[in-house]
C-alpha cells in the first residue's frame, strides 16, 4: 500500500492567525527559541497499490484543485512517502 | 535564519472527518486511486541562527504540549528544514 504525502502552506504574504496564536503562547509556555510561526495543512492519500508517476501527478493535481485554496494557499510538496 | 518543521496527525484509531470528507469529494473530481486520506497539521517554526540538538528538543517539547493534542494525535516528525 502506497501513501502520498502534501503539504499546503499559507502564502507567506497573507495573515496566519493560527501561526500567530502559537507564536503568542509559546513564550508563555517557557519557549523562547521561537521567532515565527505558521500554520499549514498535511494530507496524508494513500492508494492500493505503489506510488507511481501518474499517482503523484495525480495527487498534485488533486492537491493544487481540492486541497488548497490557490489564492490563499501554496503546495509546498507532493511527495511518496510509503 | 533556521526553520523547523512540526507534522500533527490524528490517532489512527481517532474518527478524521476533514478526510472523509476529501475522500469523498476527491472522486467526484476524478480521482479515484486515492483509498483513504488523513489531514493533519503542519508547522513551520523559525529561529534566529541555526537549527541546534537543543532548539530540536524544544520544538518537539512544544510539538507535544502546544502543538497537538496527545489524547487525539500524534507528533510524527520534528525536522530541521532550513
Amino acid at each position: 500500500m502506497g501513501r502520498v504525502v502534501v503539504d499546503v502552506m499559507p502564502k507567506p504574504e497573507i495573515l496566519d492567525p493560527q501561526g500567530k496564536a502559537v507564536v503568542g503562547a509559546l513564550p508563555r509556555l517557557g519557549f523562547t527559541q521561537f521567532t515565527s510561526v505558521r500554520q499549514g495543512k498535511r494530507f496524508e492519500l494513500e492508494v492500493e497499490g505503489p506510488v507511481t508517476p501518474e499517482i503523484l501527478a495525480a495527487a498534485q493535481q488533486a492537491a493544487e484543485t481540492l486541497l488548497s485554496n490557490p489564492v490563499i494557499e501554496d503546495v509546498v510538496r507532493v511527495a511518496d512517502a510509503s
